[in-house]
């Protein structure tokens, strides 16, 4: 099945967009795109010689239409229906995209999503989902921000979420799951936390969940575990703070090479070391957030997202896509016993997008 | 005033805080010093050629006694009253000492100098504050786990505190002044984080603070202002996590020097400015973290902490005393108005130790 890009939405798109396909095809040759945008625009950029082989696989579906950054997410809901961004999603919930790619309003892709594709059957709320590099390789984070607060049993459906994530993704078989909390002795944690706890403990075995426990926040650049599940509020600020501190130290590595005459000597040398390095942590790496626990796939890319950046969100959206991710959730919910009793999916037959 | 240090805590100790006190002699020769801790392990120490200077600037308050590691801060309480812990920070709260400073263990410290010194008047609950380095200079944060939960009155209160921490150990006139939120257009923070910003541009005018509204977890690094305030869960893992990642990135720095011969020969060279980062960053540095809102100064120092780390949680609690944070604390918290009406300080004079 094709995989729908949003190909007006971000900062630099619709170039980005294109240039992250052309990458993504050399890597799914079999892959067909569907372009939803500009013609006018999307046209002369297919047709260029480096987009050649991507041309063959691709659609075009025409809009004039796009949402605008800082629309405000209610009004794109009603008044977006023909942007390339709704259009994009609608070609999901239809089936015929298996996912849908967008670097375009995070708060409008969400609400749009929310709407039209709706929570999985016995899913609470929906996630945003992540990957980030630890010291043991790629790990998972979720919830980023989708809802501030997250009540026991959000937590265990984000555990679950956050497994079949890893599993997709990083192609896992036992990710090992982790609860972030605070580990001083004083302060055992909210109650909400020792019972998500508690609740996964109980039905680890049953899920074959591989539950480790309470991490702490210095343990998830160790990687400790392979799914870090937390709040929306806490999450979102320790994605943030782990990034504002890798940009904080490669700006410093920068300052000492400069530091004096000799450093600067030292940096021609040292440089093939240190960009290896940077190239490890290159954020787009790691670009690609799920909208996790609705019935289709949404996968945002990050507004100021360059073509290699966009490549790797619809990377992430190929493997949660082939790998059925959200068969697995619903699975694992309807074996857990804890699902909504009436049940807001779509459909509430367990059938997904 | 004398300094109180707790001889016998932390893993290192008594030769960690004997030799850290040899560095704190050399920068403030005129500073006393008390050890509460075993006489017998402490002489030798102190008389010792390399601690001549400091010996005649110390006195020893013997003690058999000491909380152990993996005591509970309650049973520490009521059955630790002659330990060297308990004994130092009855000297500060008698006013024998100016702040008590100990590597032992956190939750009895705590819990020890709450019930000892009271806290000040009109403060709800005390907080955890410490330094950390940012791309413009150092930074404060507050809380970090005294409280799991935070009102918008204990934030407030926290603001006020810790604009107090950062003008007596930063020396800035007027800090800037943070609070801690998620940037998500669709999730708008707590409604006690929008409450507190409120009372802030309230009385942000009549305190003289210089308040900057929320930042986000990216910006904490960045240094976009000098205080950033939140709860004690949200801070613990912010801060966690920032050491976390720092560490992670320490070792791929290592590893990438490492990754072949001629890699490791361009280590040769650029040691020199690696190592003037390492220096930049050596957590060390940063140790010391206050109990603020207390009737007395207690800095707790990291239990693993070597001589040089426990030098600069001493130089902490110095710079708190002489600066008189608590006196500072009490005029603001008088003047914003939002106290407790009851008072559960010490004295409810307004009397600091």
């Amino acid at each position: 099945m094709p995989i729908a890009l949003d190909a007006m939405g971000g900062d630099h798109a619709p170039e980005s967009v294109v240039r992250g396909a052309v990458l993504a095809h050399k890597r799914y040759p079999e892959q067909r795109f569907l372009f939803f945008g500009d013609q006018r625009e999307l046209e002369p950029l297919l047709q260029h010689h480096t987009a050649r082989g991507l041309w063959n696989v691709s659609e075009i579906v025409h809009t004039e239409e796009k949402v605008a950054n800082d629309a405000v997410p209610s009004v794109a809901l009603r008044q977006g229906k023909n942007t390339s961004m709704r259009l994009a999603i609608d070609a999901v919930k239809e089936k015929r995209a298996c996912a849908v790619v967008s670097a375009g309003n995070t708060g409008a892709l969400m609400a749009m999503s929310k709407v039209v594709y709706k929570t999985l059957p016995g899913i609470y709320r929906p996630a945003i989902c992540t990957l980030f590099p630890t010291l043991r390789g790629d790990s998972v984070l979720l919830d980023l921000g989708a809802n501030i607060e997250a009540s026991a049993d959000d937590l265990f459906q984000y555990a679950i979420m956050g497994d079949a994530f890893a599993r997709a993704v990083l192609g896992l078989e036992h990710p090992k799951l982790g609860l972030l909390n605070v580990g001083s002795e004083d302060i055992k944690g909210h109650d909400h936390l020792r019972d998500a706890h508690q609740v996964l403990r109980e039905k680890e075995k049953e899920l074959g969940l591989n539950f480790r426990g309470f991490v702490e926040g210095h343990e998830i650049a160790e990687g400790k575990v392979d799914v870090v599940v937390t709040d929306g509020f806490t999450g979102n600020v320790a994605l943030k703070t782990a990034e504002g501190t890798a940009l904080m130290i490669r700006s410093f590595i920068r300052d000492a090479f400069m530091s004096s005459f000799l450093a600067k000597i030292s940096w021609v040398v040292a440089r093939r070391a240190i960009n290896g390095l940077k190239k490890k942590l290159d954020p787009r790496k790691y670009n690609g957030a799920m909208f996790i626990g609705l019935n289709g796939i949404t996968v945002k890319s990050h507004g100021r997202s360059d073509g290699y950046a966009f490549y790797h969100a619809i990377k992430v959206a190929l493997e949660l896509a082939s790998h059925r991710v959200n068969e697995k959730i619903i699975e694992e919910i309807q074996l857990s016993g804890i699902a909504q009793s009436n049940g807001n999916g779509s459909n509430g037959t367990g059938k997904v997008a």
